[in-house]
């Protein structure tokens, strides 16, 4: 099968986008041929204000339901692929909108949300963020939350969480945990990115890793490839095997300045945690609607078609079906 | 069919139960034979304390799932009545719960509100209570929510609305809207009463009318029984035809002074509205648990079954059905 017809045939998912959404940005997603992603919807907020943001998210859905549509279930993930749409999985960055209740967790279930990362770069109420000075751990009442989570149906993401909070939810989550859009540090030392003894834990407790290409975190940085990319995920699959491991590209599409100052200070304002320099993505794979040149680096690559499936789509799959509980 | 098998085997509909929710409530509604009702979860609060409101009761659906189970649709009513269980309509006394937010509609209609009051007795954004010096009608962002509640699929609520604001909305609106609980000012005259004319409109424009016995409406006050709730009901039904009229009773079952200190004034503690004295339900009808007496006086009143089980719940079914879109 030659690349263009794999890459339309396959389910592809994305572990994490966080565009600045808009029509412009939901059509590159079709021209991408993009099945489904996970898309952030909170990173500071807290209940309110992400409530806000998801009711935008819904009048979005019915705005451009020629273009996307709110997942829920996995069936809803094949109703996308069916109708040539994008499927919307509704992700936080961080625990912050549940504050302090753990009943805003099925509330957030009920409205959409499929994923949430235990912290977002520092410390808050559940877990330790990677940019903070000492990671302190799962908290107990973050054992509460991985609990009502797994209960609820909803997956712990730990991308930007310290190692050893990462390690804690691992342990104490029932349900498979992953890192939505991560890279190894042993391609690149850097805070944000995980060790093989890392990558190799999760897997093997059942766990997920989602590769990210996020230049800062990648070896030639805004000089890299999607060949780049590429050599990155199947050094992650080298280390936790081809079943564990799919995408989660981290795509910031559409965003400025003002975007990544919020990003990299602690609650979106405080004290700075990282400086990105310019954001680039890797040539050949700049937005999401190049995503059919990833395939094809992958058959470049001289990946096996089945591989090719299961990392740019179906592995996602088979992960969401047994945290959501389907 | 004798009273006790006709009740038992009846779908039993209360469209309106604003109980100190316990277990020994939940338990009376199984005594009582009780499918299905609307159970209040908001009478003044804001977004927030609501979600927290729905919160508790979403813990009480797991911690009492013996009895009682959360509606969403008609099939959820099916399944409570065969499997023995209460089924829990959340529903609103009032939309100050989606404080100045449309997209808050569609949120609570995904955590399982039902039902919501366009206003409770005063004024609100949308509409104004029967208490308030003056009706000033819908307000023209009360337009809008009425439209994103037929969107939804949520009943407006109009039993403690002024008479000119609840014309506005049943007007204004594309689904059949209800009184979840009223009584006709031809019984009795009083602020919360509905004159004839009020009740032929509903009516006439496809909506409905759920009858309370709150006590201080009754025209015999805490003197009355069970058969002059059924004298009230047949006074409606001869009003607005036998299709579209249901059970509304407004139990109070559990609560003291404080609470209703809290519904008699606006806001829950500004100006004092209105002052019942002592509430002690009908005789015969005291409990939820005593639901059967009612079945039992309708009986007595010669009503034919047929009219019973209409008015007694499946009426209420069929006008559920037509405004959640089932």
């Amino acid at each position: 099968m030659d690349p263009a017809a794999l890459h339309r045939d396959a389910i592809v998912f994305d572990g994490l986008i966080v565009a600045n959404w808009s029509r412009e940005v939901f059509e590159d997603m079709r021209r991408g041929g993009l099945t489904a992603a996970n898309c952030t919807c909170c990173i500071w907020e807290g209940f309110t204000d992400t409530m806000k943001n998801i009711a935008r998210w819904n009048a979005w859905f019915r705005d451009h339901d020629d273009v996307i549509l709110k997942v829920r279930t996995l069936a809803d993930i094949g109703r996308a692929k069916a109708e040539g749409r994008t499927g919307i999985v509704l992700g936080f960055q961080n625990v912050s909108a549940f504050e302090d209740q753990l009943g805003y967790i099925q509330h957030f279930k009920d409205v959409g949300v499929g994923v949430a990362q235990m912290a977002y770069n520092t410390q808050n109420l559940v877990a330790t963020g990677c940019y903070e000075s000492e990671d302190r751990g799962l908290s107990d009442f973050g054992r509460e939350v991985v609990a009502e989570m797994n209960r609820a149906g909803m997956l712990c993401d730990l991308s930007h969480v310290g190692s050893k909070s990462s390690r804690d939810t691992i342990l104490a989550s029932d349900k498979p945990v992953a890192y939505t859009h991560c890279l190894p540090s042993g391609l690149k030392e850097h805070p944000r990115n995980k060790s093989d003894e890392d990558l190799r834990f999760i897997a093997d407790q059942g766990g997920f890793i989602g590769v990210t290409m996020f230049p800062p975190f990648l070896s030639r940085g805004i000089e890299s490839t999607v060949d780049d990319y590429v050599e990155a995920i199947e050094y992650v699959v080298n280390v936790a095997g081809e079943d564990s491991v799919g995408i989660g590209t981290d795509f910031t599409q559409g965003h400025g300045r003002e975007f990544f100052h919020w990003i990299t200070h602690d609650k979106g304002y405080a004290r700075r945690l990282t400086a990105f320099g310019e954001i680039v993505n890797p040539e050949g794979i700049r937005t999401i609607g190049e995503l059919p040149n990833l395939t094809a680096a992958m058959v470049r690559k001289g990946w096996p078609e089945e591989r090719i499936r299961k990392i740019i789509g179906q592995n996602w799959l088979a992960l969401l079906a047994r945290v959501w509980g389907e």
